[in-house]
């Protein structure tokens, strides 16, 4: 069942998760796999360390306390309309916000540049996300920026309890807590929605459950609705669905795939955690170590220049000629799993395909060697050929299982398989912030077209509000832009302000 | 002009020439640029080192003999339907064309591979590039493909008379010489298409001369004529012109946009010839020298990635923020050029703008710095600033000059402000070998195509098509492709055999 | 006291350490290094990650019961002459060694290679390291080549105790726990050496504890003891004072400043954990960062490289003219600290100084800017004057310290101050290897040496040793080497064995 | 006969020289190949680029003409001590030398710092060198610091005339010129030895031969000469030798045994002239090639990392244990040479030993592989057992030969297995700025040195000396260094103005 949404999160917290929640009359929908577009698009935007470090730092160790649906709390100024699980934890929440606010300038930015004409005046967002510190930035940003906002969870999981009292003790209607039940998740949601009450103009959903439950249940809230901001695979692939199907009643926005957060999420975060995700788990010396990297996309580039930098010799395997020669001319090495298996330290996985390594493959591994995979999904390994009576397998750390095989040979398991840069590396606040910018913009735009320019149909970001997001964060870098002049526009024939590539320009 | 596609190299030359034969007074366009100088600088298809180890080694000392059109010849099988400088160069350019042969695989196995079953039978294409080994590789293979075949020179230096006797000698129909006059040169397109005796179905076009010439003097030759294959931005600039205008009459394929070929022509190649070009002209070391590139686009990437590895100090400029952020994730200071200037040992321009660096740049960059451009034409560097009294100009080298300004500081600046790695570096055969390879496929998907799959437009080459033109090179790296099982591409949702990726795929 | 040695690690835990056996009243200084923190402070070969995993896997919960001193254990063949913490972990500490003996293959070639003839048949060894897998694999390995060995912990908080009982049950004669008191160390140390029943007549030792005591206690001893082989930089600086002053009674090896270990120690290991310590810490982007390496010895190159690579803009001080222009010649700016700091994202250093880094710089540098220390020990950042009234200290993660300016600004302070690479990440096997290897065979050197071949004085390992260390690791890499012919090594005028190089040679 | 001088410039020039030149009596003792040190210190300081560059920009078209010798030539000045080709070129060879020296800054501020003190006052050098631009600037920077200088041509072949011109026409005895038979080499020397009037009392050497010449003719200058200054290999090895032999009779240094000097002539350098001469021969594009090295010193290093970072799979071959570990660890295979033979496109030694690559080897090779050298003499590619009847070869550009087996198979042999980098490329200035500065400051400390500092002995460049020849090349990169308080520098035990390295100091 997790295959339709393979990867925007972690699916250990995704995937108990939605087997509780879905509607059976959907279950043939979510198992049509998404078309190989939505498949390219990974979502990679939850920090699963911030989640972790936080609740190191802060330990929910009273979890067995009462559900807080029975809690009666209120802020210091006396509202109440939210639920969370202690509102007293707003300070340390606070403090866990103002530091993600440093690490996304650019939403401060905004806050600055459109605060003033408060671009989202009259809009009533209802959000369905992670909510982290990151997340309340986005929130409290569209909060200055003009709208109400209410929000839940779109994980059962991931919520940082603290963050939510914070944002409840500012006044935006939370109604979250990490470990909710499947019951509590719904109920959230509804409360979110206030259909009776409030009544939503704008959606921002993380996964399209808050989106399908105003369908199942308050429809005719589509009549106010100006727009819909997705940004997981999973949620754009059912947008996408519904259009097909003329049931699309709103436009809706699909961030997950402008040029900017998908060079980020593949290309330059993978880069990174490919090394933080191996030397976390298992302290692997990268120096002289041979690799398979399988698949030489984006994040297979990403991941084999970080470990070519670091002194392995990479091979890359690839189906398709074109990565295939961009692999040779990297200086790497392609060739067929199998060749190289026998002398392979590591072996990872990047093809966004399924069973890429099997059992046939794991067999000739050699003592010792290292399987993880930084794919789509957790398909890419053939875990079930590895779950069977003659192989033992051994929990050494978190996240790290030895699959041993009768004649003592250890193969290294990472993450069962699943996402090792969500599992056991992190998702950088640069990231994040692309993210939560992208889809500030897009809510604004949505918020804010003349009638007309969207129709009940799924539309990309507008490159040149992409462009925007990017030279939001140029100043975190110091990075200074050249203007064209007049006569150079002119010469190129294009505005001075952008956009400055044509929509097919490959980047 | 230049402004539909900024990035593409060639329209620099190319440019004067296409008004050339707009506007029959130009004629002293051509009389500008008969230097050797010029000679070099071809469009980026161009084999300029195969050129000069031609030419040093077959030196046509009598060139001022007369004009071949003059001459009567006839090859050692008696043919005479041609017009070369010498036949009996024939075993020499034969020495040429089969070194050329090895650095070209991919036709060879296309001459394999499709040879038996004569794909091109009863084509009779008639062709206009520049004549040098590596076109004579092609054309030859397309005659073992079972095409006829008619060739003229799209440049009247280019020709290599070695290579065009031994085509002659072998059958093929050449009209071409180097050091053509502007007569000679439409009387050879002329004589190439033969239109009352021979009449071409196919089109093969560099610039987009030959198309012109049959438009105007024989339009009724496009009833026969199944379509064109245009490889130059100029070309296929008039190709849209013309279907915009409603007068294309046949289908066109523009090869020159294709993933692959791109990727060569700018990023790998560039990559490799920023360093020839500057070691060639210069003998500069690299190490710590502190340079700025203008434009960070596949070019600018590519000469970057190269300089920051030998050891340079690279400060980038850019306009588009997408690129500016790119820059930085490379681990570029992105910046203006006013801010660096001073402290620059070079500065290489790679925008296709024009006047990126002007007379004001030039007075503050410090004695000594090397100016240099890999752009698309000589305007991105204002020379024009620079011919002025109180600037003093040395050659001191072919391709450099100083600039000195009254206080005897010194500008270098390289090929006149012409693309680098044309005038002073060489283009692999490699990256040959890709273009040629993808003008046979298009002709052959042209002249194929069952009826109705392409009408009077410009097109793309099919994906499928650009993938196998990746293929056939791949065995040049002893690269091994994996295939896919059924069951992967059925949970891609693709076809084992491609195309692998949708179209907007960046790659 | 750091001067000789400038560059080497550990000094900054040992110092202390070893200025408290000299002056009986320093007690506190132990009681000062009682938190986890200081436990990280490990000697370079020391493996935290083992250490850790160990731990979290087998919690000493019962840290509380009685000291090891009262216990009376015996291991299942009845033996009793050891002192540990709880011989039935044994078990779990064997798969811990035999997990290590994976990661030194190197020791197991030794264990093949030189078993048979047992070259320290006769060896008494009385040995003083910390006590890990890793060093169990070392003392296992001496066993299997002929050695009695009795050992003791050098650090009383590094033991690993199950590995301790291992080593027990297996029939070494151990005396160390985690978590020994002052009086304990001594205890144990005491009952190694075991002066009036057993007699050593062979050293090992890390900090120069044992060699100590025996100078101290059982001078006599030095009769029979053939020599020492000692590792750290403080144990190495006490025996050339010994030297010098005439006192040192038999020979001993430098095993410290070998060329593997040094290059390991040093380059090849610090590239990888300047990565792998910040992230751990800070999960920060690379991409686009700006750093400050301060020193560019083998440590900061290793830092620089892999900074470099990962996308960060490095910037270079430096005191030393020639490894300035390295950094040059590399590609990094040669800056002072001051000129950069306002921009700089991180400041490492590595200069093997004091005070490099001082509150004048920390005053100017940018909020979030994060301070850390790869060079010797905890002096070159000068956190004393950040202990300051006005500044406000934060601890926001387990070794990371929010350091709090009047206006707000925080500086992101690792470690506080120590190294990074041994508090914040890990030393990989293959390090520890070589390390183990290296003390190995200098005790077969010295054992068997015939007489006169070293006298009272300190030496290094002889050169064909060196290399034999990197030839019993490159198997681990499936390197083959090339074999010299007679004629070759002829020509060279060396032996086709070995030493290939000078000693001056600088690799 | 050239083994003895394999490599300090272009053989091709040296070997006839030699040949001729040598007394017979000294025939064993050049026989006998330099000893492993000397072996591994191989001057590259010869920029054959200027040599070329200049004579194609001043052709010396009338060659045929009278002999220098016979010749009656004057300066504007009217001085005639002088012999060389024509003194009209001298303002031609003026221009040569101002370019050189903004490429030299390092002798340009000497001459400002030293000048005034004129550390040279009273010296009388007599020089034997390559005669270019760039010794021109050393020349006459000596003669600003004090010194008067007669100057002969160590090569018969490298004399740019016009800068002999213009060094006799400002004042300096010159004594050379292009195409000297051996006797005028001989007779020139001799001309500026001046005996009988002048009698100098400082040698600066590069070869031997001055010295050797004086040692033959005028023993007993030596009673007034103050020391010898020696770059070349061979010139070292030669005094080495005498001093062996008790006959050295005043002191020497060697220059080519410094750091700074190394690491120029060696890593730096050779990192950029890989990629420049297989450019500039072959055109070969290193994207997907594999390449193996075969040796991973300095000089492989930096083929390895150059090669690398421009997209190639790079092998490595080594003997030594300890540099193969160091290519495991910078990402490179350890092969041996026939395990890779097969799919090897370029061969490149730079060993320093003979017979790497050995017939057997180079039959294995596939169709079109290129192999040359980078290492210290034509013996490392086994040229003699290619010299067979059943090979053809074909000399198919400067310095390019085809080598075709009786298959048809191509081998593509660069400078005849001579150095590439010095046949093929060019020595940068500042490698050429970085010697000249080392000999300026070796004949300042040799001739200002209180006497008894140097004995009748051969002796390296104090290491503050060759600190100070870094630091003179700072400026240049515009790097700042730091400079140590005095609190820092009593911490290290050091000078605050250095050294700041031990003698052992790796770098």
């Amino acid at each position: 069942m997790a295959k339709w949404d393979p990867c925007s999160r972690s699916s250990a917290f995704k995937q108990p998760h939605w087997k509780q929640i879905q509607f059976t009359d959907q279950k043939q929908e979510f198992n049509k796999r998404p078309t190989k577009t939505a498949l390219r698009s990974l979502s990679r935007s939850i920090s699963q360390s911030s989640a972790d470090s936080f609740s190191s730092a802060c330990s929910d160790s009273s979890e067995e306390e009462a559900t807080p649906r029975e809690k009666s709390q209120s802020s210091s100024s006396s509202l109440s309309d939210f639920c969370i699980k202690n509102i007293k934890q707003a300070a340390f929440g606070r403090r866990e916000i103002e530091i993600a606010q440093q690490e996304m300038p650019a939403l401060m930015v905004l806050r600055k540049r459109a605060g003033g004409e408060k671009p989202l005046a009259g809009a009533k967002v209802v959000g369905c996300t992670h909510i982290t510190a990151q997340t309340a930035v986005l929130i409290e940003t569209l909060s200055v920026l003009g709208a109400q906002c209410r929000w839940a969870a779109c994980n059962i999981f991931s919520t940082q309890n603290a963050v939510a009292a914070a944002l409840a003790e500012r006044g935006t209607s939370v109604f979250a807590w990490r470990g909710e039940s499947e019951d509590d998740f719904w109920w959230c949601i509804d409360q979110c929605v206030a259909a009776e009450t409030w009544q939503p103009n704008m959606i921002l959903d993380d996964g399209g459950d808050l989106t399908h439950w105003i369908y199942k249940k308050y429809p005719s809230l589509f009549r106010k609705i100006r727009g819909i901001v997705e940004e997981s695979v999973t949620g754009i692939f059912r947008l996408y669905q519904l259009s097909k199907a003329g049931r699309l009643c709103v436009p809706a926005m699909n961030v997950n795939d402008s040029v900017t957060k998908q060079k980020f999420d593949n290309l330059y975060c993978c880069k990174e955690s490919i090394l933080d995700g191996l030397k976390r788990t298992t302290d692997v010396m990268f120096g002289g170590k041979q690799v398979v990297v399988c698949g030489y996309g984006e994040v297979g580039k990403g991941c084999c220049a970080a470990l070519k930098a670091l002194g392995t010799v990479v091979h890359v395997t690839e189906v398709d000629p074109i990565c295939a020669l961009q692999a040779c001319m990297d200086g790497f090495r392609v060739v067929k799993l199998s060749e190289v298996l026998r002398q392979a330290d590591m072996v990872i996985t990047c093809t966004g395909n399924k069973n890429v390594v099997i059992r046939e493959h794991l067999d000739k591994m050699k003592n010792g060697c290292i399987v993880c995979n930084m794919g789509h999904s957790s398909v890419e390994i053939d875990l079930e050929s590895l779950r069977t009576a003659e192989l033992r397998w051994q929990r050494v750390r978190p996240q790290v299982d030895h699959v041993i095989w009768p004649d003592g040979k250890r193969i290294v398991l990472l993450a069962e398989g699943r996402l090792l840069n969500l599992s056991c590396s992190t998702v950088p606040s640069l990231v994040l912030s692309i993210t939560a910018t992208t889809q500030a913009l897009a809510l604004i735009e949505l918020y804010s077209a003349p009638e007309g320019r969207y129709k009940q149909d799924v539309y990309l970001l507008p490159k040149k509000m992409d462009e925007f997001v990017a030279s939001l964060h140029l100043p975190t870098f110091e990075a200074h832009l050249t203007e064209l002049t007049e006569e150079q526009a002119k010469y190129l024939g294009i505005s001075k302000h952008g956009p400055f590539k044509p929509n097919y320009y490959r980047y």
